[in-house]
This record gives C-alpha cells, structure tokens and sequence, in this order.
C-alpha cells in the first residue's frame, strides 16, 4: 500500500490510510482537516473529498485483482450520490468490486464517517465506478 | 465569488479561481501543484481534483441563477467521464446550466487544461451534475 | 398497483407485474417475450428493457414512501451499469429506497433473472436513480 | 444497417430507424405509438423508451468506427438526465462519440422530439454511455 499511500502525491497529501485489504474488497480512510471543508456553516466536508475518496477507494478494490504488479488503474467514470453532509471526522470509504471483465472492472463504494452508527444511518455518500485495468504499459482505455 | 473561493476552505485550500461568471455560466480554474498529481509516471492530475472541480464549476453555475443570495446549493449527483489523463497544468472547468427545475438543476461540465487547443482535443474529463438549491435556510433535499 | 401495471401504457404493454411492495422497497417483474431480445446471437435481453425495468422499479419504491396518492414521481436521472448479459428468461427487479428528502429520492436497483442462483451470481444490471416527488399537481423538478 | 434494425428484436419491435449515420455519429427514430406512453396524463412518452433509444444510439454510434464488421458492441454503463417530458411524437436521438479507446468508447446523446424547435427548447433527455468494443467472438468487457 505504499504505492497508493506515499507514491501518489495527492492521496499522501490528504493522508489517505488503506485500513483493510482484501481480495475485491478495500477500506481506505481520509483523516479530518479543517481545510476540507466544503460547508463552513454546518460544517461539512467538502463534496470533491468525497469524490476523490470514492475514486481511490474503487480503484483500489479493482486493483486487489490485478493480475500483476505493473497493471495500472485508472477511472473510466464514476458517478456519486450524496446522501446526506458528512461532519467535521474522518471519513471511511469501503470499496467492493461488483464486476471484474478482462478489460474493465466496476466497483461499488460507500462513504460513512468516523464514529456513524451504521444500523443507523445510510453513507454520506455512495460510489459506482468503472476502471480500466491497463497490463504493464499497456495503452489507455 | 468571494464566497466560493475565501468562504468555502477547501476551495481554497486548492486556490480555485472564478474566472467568468454569467447567467448559468462559468469558468473555473485550479492552478497547477505539484501535490495534486494522481499518476507521478505521466505526470497527469489526480481524478479526484477534476471531480472536485467538476462538482464546484456546475454548483457555481446553478447557483448563477438563485433567486436570492441566501440560497444554498448541494450536489445530489455528479457523473464524471474521465477521457485523458491531464497534465501538469491548471484545470479549467466550464459549466453550462441545462435545467433550471423549481426544485433541482442540472449542468453539464467541460474540464481542459491552460494551453489546450480545442480545435484539435477533446476535454479531459466531462461533467453531468444535478443540484439542490434550498431556498434560504431551507432543508436539504 | 393498479396504476401501474395497467393505468401506464408501456408498462402494461411489458406486462410488468408487481410482485412485492413494501415501505421503500419493491419487486417487479417482466415476463420474457422473444421480442424483448437484444442479442440475438446468446440469446440475451435488450439493455433498453433493463433500463425500462430498473427506471420503473426505482420509481415505484419512492412512490411508496408518498404523502399522498395524488403525489407524482418523475426521473431526475438514472444510471445503469450492465454487468452480466440477461439471458431469455424473466427478468425480475428489486429496488430499494436509499434516501428520501423533502423533494427528490434516491433508489437503488438490481436485477436478476428467473431462477438465478444469488449466491453464485451476481445482478445482471444495477441501477442508481433520482426521482422527482410532486405534490398532488405540482410542476416538475 | 439491417442488423440494428431488422436483426435486433426489440430494436425491430420499436420500429426504430437509423436516419443518419457518419463516423462517429448517427441518429436514430423512434416512431410514436400510444404503447409507448408512460405518463397517461400528459401524455407523455415513458423514460425507458427514451433509455432505450439513448442506449442504442450511443451503440450504435461506437459501431461506426468498428475495425470489422463482426466486432460486438455492449453496454458497459450509461447514465440518463431526464430534462423534460417528452410529447406524443416521434423521438429522435443524436449520438456522438466522445472518445474511442482501444478497450471501451464513450458517447454523448440528446434527445428531441420530431418538430422541436431546438433553438427554443434544449433536449428532452440527455446521455452518457460507455461501450465495450468486442473484437470478433472476443469475449465481454
């Protein structure tokens, strides 16, 4: 997880953490900062930290199946639903791979925060991706 | 645009500027630095700040045509297409108003980089948001 | 139930029956025709009845949640991840409400055919929409 | 384009017509029938006609710049914006492609009705869809 915690420099500036890993699965964290947030009057985090979030984590859950190391990840689209404000916590995105094609990879993501009851409450945000999964170097999309 | 680029901290945060505004128009921009890159390889611009560029420029659009400054604007969806890695530059994102409902819109946005000549590429990512606008102290959703 | 399987043409024209209704939750049925095909070479079901079927199943769940019979529900936006191809069977959907506001709601849908076996497969398609709730005559969106 | 037509039994059932086809765009019809209603009231066509005809266009789009003829095209994802209801007319959808790769081709449809004055309304419902490019016999996704 060195890859995507300390060699992606977006992800390590916003301190992003895989907590768990598995096959098809991932749990990636986003600890709370105050410059991200996106409504001060609540406050709320800000809607492209939940974006990115979803982003990385589904990316991550494709990747646990590459087929080897080199494979390389990137997002085809994505769409996002928030649900409801995400408050001043860390926020915690699990990722489920849905579909793994021998050209694309679609994965499913959630968003809670730190502390949420989650018989509770719904995701703050929900995620649905698509990845293209590029062998070695291989060529975009 | 005091309020999205000093108000809203994590706009700031990435130093978004306003650059045109109009009735359910506008352009964004983010300038280029270093941590926001996603892929170090290309070097090419993380997803997650073109989605949160994407999901700013449409609310900002939306929110050209409120019908009163107390009005607060949140993201109920956003697809984002990701159709070439972006480079090493400032983002630009332009977002047209498509719909105007009395309870939702939507936009459409377009995200170049500083120096493309869009004669000869497409966007770099495109955008299809639909927006709550809450009268006054309004609920959500 | 009425209203839907009969009172809208193409619905009834599917011959979509209802199967279960409960509190933000639904399942809808549309019994196989060998018109209904998109591919005929597997043979497999057009996406269009996919789509059909997910957009109907996602509105009927928030109409469950209605104030009043009276209330309307539109689509705001749909979208649909193929996954797996529909084979020529009935083609069954759940849908489930994620989220209702005070203005639009959000459901999420899965679709499986007759006799699959949920515990080895997958939904042959997934849907996330957002629904317009009109009160009584109320103007869209 | 008897195979869209002629060959595709839904496509048939609609009674769907490809009316212009280029690289990279096309434009298809789908003739009215009172069947094909989905809000009695207005009336109104039903949202998955027109996903319906979002969906092949946007197919039918990706297929003009197939490298053979027996390249197979499906449905990876697509997303729909319902923008307004659609009268008792005929629909018409435009397509374009957005970005052909070498795995997966992105397009962008809007939908009008026959005798829309577009420079006066916008489109009735708008889409985004990625497609999957099969080589031959290849395999999916």
């Amino acid at each position: 997880m060195r890859l995507m915690e300390e060699v992606v420099p977006f992800n390590k500036h916003l301190g992003m953490k895989v907590e768990t890993l598995s096959e098809g699965y991932c749990q990636i964290r986003i600890p709370w900062a105050d410059h991200l947030t996106g409504d001060p009057g609540r406050p709320a985090v800000h809607g492209g930290i939940l974006a990115t979030l979803v982003d990385v984590a589904g990316g991550t859950a494709c990747w646990t199946v590459r087929e080897n190391d080199n494979d390389r990840l990137s997002t085809i689209d994505l769409r996002i639903d928030y649900l409801r404000p995400g408050p001043a916590k860390d926020m915690i995105c699990e990722a489920h791979l849905v579909r793994m094609g021998n050209k694309v990879c679609t994965a499913r993501m959630e968003v809670y925060s730190e502390g949420d009851d989650r018989s509770a409450v719904g995701p703050i945000a929900t995620g649905q991706g698509v990845y293209n999964v590029a062998k070695n170097k291989g060529q975009s999309g």
